[in-house]
C-alpha cells in the first residue's frame, strides 16, 4: 500500500502533509486542519520548485526565507520541516545531529515543551523564521526580511558574486489581508520595489465567522496593484503546474513584489472542505477517515509518510541547495581575501557581535543647567555610534526632524527604490508596519532601530511584544514623553504607556534622566543580544547633572542608582525616571538645606534593577527608609513596588492637557515646591505613625 | 479695507480662515498652519453650501457630523465653528447662550484651559465631533458613525420621514491615509456600501520628513476604487465650483461611499507652500506678513474677520439648516403621535438613560463546581440584556463563535449592506478598525460593543484610548484572558495585557471570576455613561461560585469584596481576579482545614476598587494584616499596591507556553497547593520578621 501511494510522489507528498496534519490535530484535539490542507499542493510545489534552502544548513545566511503569517497553519510549516529532514540546531549555534521536526514531533503537536507548538516559534523550531500567529505581523516581517536582503546583498555582494540575492516567501490568509499591519507593510513594499518578496494569499474565502462576503467583499487583486506590485491569480490551488508558473514569474520579475492569489479550498479532500468548520479544531475520527477514503489513503494509517515521499521532498531541495551553498562559501571565502574588513563584518554579522571600537566616538556631555533634550543627546548619541556599527540602520514613521533620528553621515543616505543599501529608512506614517518590518530585519542579521513619539507606541504593540517574545535587540526610540509635549495636547502626550511597555516580558524599557544617562542607555540597548530596548526621550530640555558634584551615569546599567545622596541614613528617598530626575535633585538641595536627609534615586529601567541582587537593591532601597515619594509625568502603575505602603506617588492620575509645558508641569504638580511640600507631609505622617 | 475685503465674500471667507490659523499659530508660538491653509476652500464650500447643520442647534441629532481626522489642522475647524457662530452647549446639555469658539478662544489657542487646544477634543469644545490628533482614528470613527446614521434610520424612519439621514465628512491627510486603521475602516465602509460618507483626502504631498515620495507612491485613488468606494479627483484645491461638483456627486452617489482625491497645496499663500516646513511651528512675523501681502490681505490686522464674512458664513448655514431643523422636530413629534414606545426610544437616544426593564430578564447562575466559562456566561447575559436595549450593537473581528458575543434573537439579524439595521456587526479581522468604529457609533448614540481575544487588544489600544479621553461608554469584550487559552501559545496567551489596560486612565477593566460575577459585570458597564468598559473572560470553564456559602456577587460594583472570610482578623488575605479566584477559594478551604485563618478577596476591578472610601478599603484589605498573595496568571505589574512589601504575587514573569492548559497552570504555579505553599512560607517569614 505505501509503495502504491509512491507512485505518484508529488501528490502523495501534498497528501502526507495533508494527513499528518488531521492526524496531528486529530491527536491534540486542538489546532488548524483546514489551511495546511488547502496550501498543501503550492507548499510543495515552492519546497521542492524553488527554494533555495539546505536542509543540512538552515542557518545558511544566503538561504531563501519562508514565512507562515497565516501561523495558525503551523502543521503546514512542521509537515515541510519533517519532509525536508531539516536538521536541528541547538542553542549553541551548532548542528545538534537531530532532525529540527522528526515524527514523534508531530505526534506531540501543541503539548508542553515539544518542538511543535501551536504557532511556530522562533528560537523554539529550527527553520522557523519568524514567530507567527497574531495575524499581519508575518506580513510586515516578510518585508523587513526583504529589506534586509537588498540591503546586504548591495553591501556584501559584487558584479561577481551575489550574497544575499535571496527571495522571502510568505503564505497568508483573508485575516492576513484584512489587518492594516498589512496593509501599511505592502504598500510600503510596492514603493521600495522588494522584488525579492512574494507573498502567496490562501483565498480561501472562509473565516471563523463564515465566508469572507459577510465582512471582506474589496478586490484585493486591485488593491494590490494599486500598491504597485506584481499581481497574479491561480484559480486552481491544486494546478501545481500553475502554481509553479506564477512562482516561475515572480522570480522574473525585477521591478515590483509579487501577489499570487491563489484559490484553494479550505480543509480540501476533507467532508468539511470549503466551510469554516474546516478552519479550527479536530474534525473528529469519522472526517478524518472520510478525508482519507477520499485521498486514497489507507485508512488505519496514522501520522504515515509512505516510501520515498521523503526523499522525495528531501532530494529536490538537496539537489538545488548544494551548488548555490558551495558557491556562497567560496564567494565568502574570497572575500577574505579580498577586503579583510568586509570579510570579518560578514562574520560578525552571523555572530551578532558588535564591532571593536564601536564605541570609540561616544560624546561626553558636560554638566549644563540649561542641558538639551534627551531625544537631542540620543540624535548625538545615535550619530557616533552608526559610522562604527554599519549594521545599525532605522527610521521614523515621518517623525524623524522631532525624533532626531536620522543618520547625518555622508554614506548613511536614504533608503530608496534605487539605494537598496541606504541607512535611513522612511517608514511614512505607518506605526504598525515598521515594528513589524523593524523584527523583519533584525531576523536577518540588520540591527534596527524604529523611532515615532511615544504616545504612537500603542499603534505597533503587537510586533514590540514579539520582539520581546522572539528576543530580537530591536530598539524602539521613543520621544515626546510626558506632557512635557505641551501644547499638542491629551492625544499627544504619553500617559499610561510606560507602565503598558514596562508590563511586557523581555522589554527593557529605558528612560534617561539626562544626556549621559541618555548615552549608557544607548550602549546598553547595543549590547543587547536577545532583549528589545524601549528608549524613552524627552521632547524638552532636561539639565544635564554635573556628575562631579553627583554620581556617575554608568549606575544606569544597574537599572536604577543612588544619584545624590545625604550623610548617614536618608529621612527620605526621592526617586524618579527621565525628566523628573532634576527635578528630585532640586528638591533633595531645597530638602537638604532645610535640614532634611534625603537621597535621590534615578530609576532609568526597572527591567534592570529587577535583575540585580538583593543586596544592591536593598543598598539602593533600604528597607529602613519607608517615607518615599516616586515623581513620574506618567501613570502611577507599578511605583507601589518602589514606594511601599507609607509612600507616596507624584504621578498622572488622568489625561494631560493642551498648553505650554511649563504651565502643564505646574497644573499637575511636578514642581520643586510640590516635592518638597508632599516629602515633609509624608515625613511628619511616617514621625505620627 | 474691511469693505474691500468683503468685495468676493467666499474668497475673503477662505483668506479669513487662513490669516485666522496663521495668527492663532503665531501667538501660540506652537501648532499647524499649513493643513488648514490648503483645505480653507474646501472647508468653506462645504459648510457654506453642503453641511446641513444648524448653528444655533449643534446637538441636533440629525445634523450632517464632520470629522476632522487630520486633528492637528484644529485651526481649520476652530475657524470654522466662529465663523458659523456655533452655539455653545453646556454640561448640562443647555444652550450657555456663549459661542462655542469666540475670536477670544481663537487668540487662546492652545493655552491652558482654554476652548482651543491643540488638537479637537470632544466635550471639552461644543462642534467637535470627536477627538482627533492620532492620524487614521477620525477615519474610523466616521465609518462608525456613517454606520450609525444608517442604523437609526433604518429604526426610527418610514418611507414619510428621515430621521437620520445625514452624512458623514471626513476630512484626512496623508498620514490617515497610511494608516492601517484607515485602510481597515474604508475596507468596510466599501464592503458595506457606506453612501453616506465621504472623505476629502487632502493630497498635499507633504508630510514630515519631506514630500510623500519619500515613502508613499501609491495609486489611493485606485486603492479605494478596490475597496469599492467612488471616487473622484479635485486637481485644484483652490477651485472652489470642482470641489462643490465633488460634493453634488457624492450626495447622488448611492451605492458606495465617496473618497475626494483633493491636490491641494500645504500652507497656500505663504512663502512656505508646499513644503514641509508649512506643516508645523510657526512661520515668523515676516512670513505672516508676506502672507498676507500675497492674499491681499491688511498686513498688519491680527485676527481680522472682515465685516460681513461671518454673517455670509452663517447665514448660508442658516437658510439650509433652519427648515430641516423644523421638519425633523415635526417628525418627532408625529411619531409621538403614533408610536409612543419608538418616540420614547428616540428621546432615550438623546439622552442616553437606559429603557425601564432592561435588567429584567437577567439570568441567575446556581453554584455549581464545573461551571461555566465566562465568556459563556458573558454570552448569556448579553443576550438577555439586548432584547431590551435595542441600542446595544456590536459585533466582533471574527471570532464570534469563540468569543460568544453573537446576538440571537430573531431581530437581531446580520448587519450587511442591505440590511443596515442589523444589529450583529462582522468586523472581519480588522481589531484597529473595530474599535475606532465602535467609538465613531457610541458618538452617534449607539451603546456598541466589541468583541476579540484578550492578547489582540494590543491591536486595537490606540481606540480604546481615546474612549477613555472621551468618555465614551463603549464595551470592548475580551475572551481567552490568560495562559488557559492552553494549546495556542504565548503568541494567544495575554500576559501583559492586563496591567496594560488598567493603567489607561478612566478606562474600567473588569476580570470577573464566575457567571454571577459576569453578570455584575455587565451591568456596571451598561449603567456607565462617561467610562468605557473591558470586560475579560475565560476560555476555560471556572467554577459557578456557591453564593450562599460565600459572599454575594454584588460586590463587583465596588471593585473588590470579601468573598470568603475568618473568624476575626485573617492571618492571611488571598486576592485574585478571574479565574484565580476559585483556586483561591479552594487554597482557603486547604489552609482553614490546616488551622489558617484566611481571607479571600476578589478583586475584578482596581478601577472601581480605588473608587471607594479609605473605610471600605480599609476594611476589606486591613492594614494589621500584612501577609497577603495575590494570584493572577497575568504580568505581576501593578498588585505590589495591594500585597504591600512583605506580601507575595504568584503571577506570570515571561510569556506563556503551548500545551494544554491544565498542564501550564501547573507548570507556571496556579495551583492550590502551591498557593498553600507560598501561603506559609509568607507567615513564617512575617513571624519570624
Amino acid at each position: 500500500m505505501e509503495r502504491a501511494l509512491a507512485g505518484n510522489l508529488a501528490q502523495s507528498t501534498i497528501d502526507t502533509i495533508r494527513t499528518l496534519t488531521l492526524d496531528a490535530v486529530e491527536k491534540a484535539n486542538s489546532g488548524h486542519p483546514g489551511a495546511p490542507m488547502g496550501l498543501a499542493p503550492a507548499a510543495c510545489t515552492l519546497w521542492t520548485q524553488f527554494m533555495r534552502y539546505d536542509p543540512d544548513r538552515p542557518d545558511w545566511p544566503g538561504r531563501d526565507r519562508f514565512v507562515l503569517s497565516c501561523g495558525h497553519a503551523s502543521m503546514l510549516l512542521y509537515s515541510v520541516l519533517h519532509l525536508a529532514g531539516v536538521r536541528e540546531i541547538g542553542p549553541d549555534g551548532q548542528l545538534t545531529g537531530e532532525p529540527a521536526v522528526s515524527l514523534e514531533d508531530i505526534k506531540q503537536f501543541r503539548q508542553l515543551d515539544s518542538k511543535t507548538p501551536g504557532h511556530p516559534e522562533y528560537r523554539h523550531t529550527t527553520g522557523v523564521e519568524t514567530t507567527t500567529g497574531p495575524l499581519g505581523q508575518g506580513c510586515g516581517n516578510s518585508v523587513g526580511m526583504a529589506i534586509a536582503g537588498r540591503w546586504l546583498d548591495s553591501r556584501f555582494s559584487d558584479a561577481e558574486t551575489s550574497l544575499f540575492d535571496y527571495d522571502v516567501y510568505n503564505f497568508c490568509s483573508d485575516g492576513d489581508m484584512m489587518e492594516g499591519v498589512a496593509s501599511e507593510a505592502a504598500s510600503l513594499a510596492g514603493h521600495l520595489k522588494l522584488a525579492n518578496l512574494c507573498w502567496v494569499y490562501d483565498n480561501n474565502t472562509v473565516t471563523i465567522e463564515g465566508h469572507t462576503p459577510l465582512a471582506f467583499s474589496e478586490d484585493v487583486a486591485a488593491r494590490f496593484r494599486a500598491y504597485g506590485w506584481n499581481v497574479q491569480h491561480v484559480t486552481d490551488g491544486n494546478d501545481c503546474t500553475a502554481i509553479a508558473d506564477s512562482f516561475e514569474r515572480f522570480r522574473k520579475t525585477r521591478d515590483a513584489p509579487t501577489l499570487i492569489v491563489l484559490d484553494t479550498i479550505i480543509g480540501f479532500g476533507s467532508p468539511l472542505a470549503g466551510t469554516s468548520d474546516a478552519h479550527s479544531d479536530a474534525m473528529g475520527a469519522d472526517a478524518v477517515a472520510e478525508t482519507k477514503r477520499t485521498l486514497g489513503w489507507p485508512e488505519d494509517a496514522k501520522f504515515l509518510v509512505p516510501d520515498g515521499v521523503a526523499d522525495h521532498f528531501r532530494g529536490a531541495m538537496k539537489k538545488r541547495a548544494e551548488a548555490l551553498v558551495e558557491q556562497w562559501d567560496r564567494s565568502a571565502a574570497a572575500l577574505s581575501r579580498t577586503d579583510a574588513s568586509l570579510a570579518a563584518e560578514l562574520d560578525s554579522l552571523v555572530s551578532g557581535k558588535l564591532p571593536d571600537g564601536w564605541q570609540d566616538d561616544l560624546p561626553v556631555f558636560e554638566a549644563d543647567a540649561k542641558g538639551m533634550a534627551s531625544r537631542a543627546a540620543s540624535g548625538d548619541v545615535l550619530n557616533a555610534i552608526a559610522p562604527q556599527v554599519p549594521l545599525l540602520i532605522g527610521g521614523s514613521a515621518d517623525l524623524a526632524p522631532s525624533t532626531k533620528t536620522l543618520l547625518k553621515s555622508d554614506d548613511a543616505g536614504t533608503l530608496a527604490p534605487d539605494k537598496p543599501g541606504g541607512r535611513n529608512m522612511h517608514f511614512g506614517v505607518r506605526e504598525h508596519a515598521m515594528g513589524a518590518i523593524a523584527n523583519g530585519m533584525a531576523l536577518c542579521h540588520l540591527r534596527p532601530y524604529t523611532a515615532t513619539f511615544l504616545v504612537f507606541s500603542d499603534y505597533m504593540r503587537p510586533p514590540m511584544r514579539l520582539a520581546a517574545l522572539m528576543e530580537l535587540p530591536v530598539i524602539f526610540v521613543f520621544t515626546h514623553d510626558s506632557i512635557g509635549v505641551g501644547e499638542d495636547g491629551p492625544t499627544h502626550q504619553p500617559i499610561e504607556q510606560l507602565a503598558g511597555l514596562r508590563a511586557i516580558p523581555n522589554m527593557n524599557v529605558i528612560r534617561p534622566a539626562d544626556a549621559n544617562e541618555t548615552l549608557e542607555a544607548w550602549s546598553i540597548a547595543m549590547k543587547l543580544t536577545r532583549t528589545p530596548t524601549s528608549l524613552i526621550f524627552s521632547r524638552q530640555n532636561l539639565p544635564t547633572i554635573d556628575r562631579k558634584r553627583y554620581c556617575a551615569a554608568d549606575g544606569v546599567e544597574k537599572g536604577a542608582y543612588i544619584l545624590a545622596d545625604c550623610e548617614g541614613l536618608p529621612e527620605l528617598i526621592l526617586m524618579a525616571s527621565g525628566s523628573e530626575v532634576s527635578l528630585c535633585l532640586e528638591a533633595h538641595e531645597a530638602l537638604a538645606s532645610d535640614g532634611v536627609r534625603s537621597r535621590v534615586v534615578s530609576m532609568p529601567s526597572w527591567f534592570l534593577f529587577e535583575k540585580q541582587d538583593d543586596a544592591y537593591r536593598e543598598k539602593v532601597l533600604p528597607r529602613a527608609v519607608s517615607a518615599r515619594i516616586a515623581v513620574e509625568q506618567a501613570a502611577p502603575m507599578g511605583w507601589d513596588r518602589y514606594v511601599g505602603p507609607d509612600g507616596g506617588i507624584i504621578a498622572m492620575h488622568g489625561f494631560g492637557a493642551s498648553a505650554p509645558a511649563g504651565e502643564l508641569q505646574k497644573k499637575f504638580g511636578f514642581t520643586v515646591e510640590n516635592i518638597c511640600r508632599k516629602a515633609k507631609d509624608l515625613m511628619k505622617q511616617t514621625e505620627d505613625a
